[in-house]
């Protein structure tokens, strides 16, 4: 038995998303499962370090899986990037032991959101950028001063897009950066774990602390409420981009 | 009269290159033309820098056209962006003497070549970088020599995709470049101006001398035999683009 982790890039534009649902939803998770097994023989399982919702890209998820074949890990990658299609591959493979496990292991993940800005629009990177009304003259010293606030410690329940969720929200969120990139303004969200829609949330949240219509210090006070109905709307998934995941 | 100038940048990959052919072709100057003189009501002509190729991309092609129409030309540009498909940008707009044309007045150009040689497949850049076989481990220093011969004025018929070119082709080549990118190879190629498929030839023959079949010696007898049969294959159009053009 070999266990073996991979780095995997995508264009999440074509999909519903990271996780498999069935037989019929065009998801990451299912195309690679599928072609482990196809060239294996083996039914297998890929575990993901967490979904992204459907639209949502990847630079480096990582998944792990468990195989009996003794196939060189390298001859795996070629042959599944062969079969893959042009917008998902499989990066970086190689063996870990087997009690990594691509979600439990996980310490950390890093997220960036890119939000267009400019006066025209993006041409080349317009998959992976969203495009809003109102976002030209964004007040970005208003908006830091707002991500400083949700640094640290919290419960994030104000910005779960579950609202059925029934486990801790509970996470550390250790850096909010907000970058002027050319055309582009660039959230990189850094911390040991987000909840479903969390960045997107507030990515959103704080686009509207940038307009003005909430104030940096509201957003403590969304924290403490606990409540999904007082925090922003949610940012497109197109803008959205898992960068990497980490273990210790 | 005024005499806009626009710079105009475009994914080239559905489109059959820059230049109108007839009412029936998918061309970029089609498309604009046909929506200004929708917008403004009069007939144009829109004058490109010069030709693109079908599936070539533009960072900063530059065109002008005449209008009787006195339009403000940010209100024009905005509304042609509003119309034009998402793969397609007007960047920039300003009014020029009404002497100024995009192709006559050119005094230079920049392009850029990326090429693929990375162990797996490009996702997010895949419809801008071109993969090939056989690339993984060129011989970098031996093109970058081979690159310095071509550089100067010369005649090179030898690297023009037109048999039937009868003008001078005679181009003064300034500098090519060969940049190490991560996983892409760079080339950016400086001139005061590119006969038809010229890009693509060189960086066909120069990806030769990196494989080894041919020396780098060899592109002087290339250019001396004014035969285009003696250079390489050209490279595919889509990791091509235009990047800026000069102007006095």
């Amino acid at each position: 038995m070999q266990n073996l982790k991979m780095v995997i890039c995508y264009d999440g534009t074509r999909y519903s998303g990271w996780q498999k649902q069935g037989n019929t939803a065009n998801t990451i998770q299912g195309k690679i499962e599928y072609l482990i097994s196809e060239i294996t023989g083996e039914t297998v399982s890929v575990n993901g370090s967490g979904r992204t919702d459907a639209g949502v890209h990847a630079m480096g998820q990582v998944a792990n899986v468990q195989l009996k074949s003794s196939m060189e890990p390298l001859e795996l990658r070629n042959r599944l990037n062969a079969l893959l299609p042009e917008d998902i591959a499989v990066k970086e493979i190689g063996e870990v032991p087997l009690r990594f496990h691509a979600r439990l292991s996980a310490v950390g993940k890093v997220y960036q959101y890119r939000l267009y800005v400019g006066e025209t629009k993006p041409v080349f990177e317009r998959k992976q950028v969203t495009v809003l009304d109102n976002v030209s003259s964004l007040n970005v010293e208003a908006m830091r001063d707002g991500a400083r606030r949700l640094c640290g410690i919290h419960d994030f329940t104000s910005f779960c897009g579950n609202p059925s969720f029934k486990k801790s929200a509970v996470r550390n969120v250790t850096q909010i950066e907000i970058l002027e990139e050319g055309d582009e303004l660039v959230f990189r969200f850094t911390g040991d774990g987000f909840l479903q829609n969390m960045v997107r949330i507030i990515t959103g949240t704080l686009i509207e602390v940038g307009r003005g219509a909430l104030t940096p210090e509201e957003l403590s006070l969304i924290l403490a409420a606990k409540d999904r109905k007082k925090a922003g709307p949610m940012a497109p998934a197109q803008g959205l981009m898992l960068m990497c995941v980490r273990y210790k």
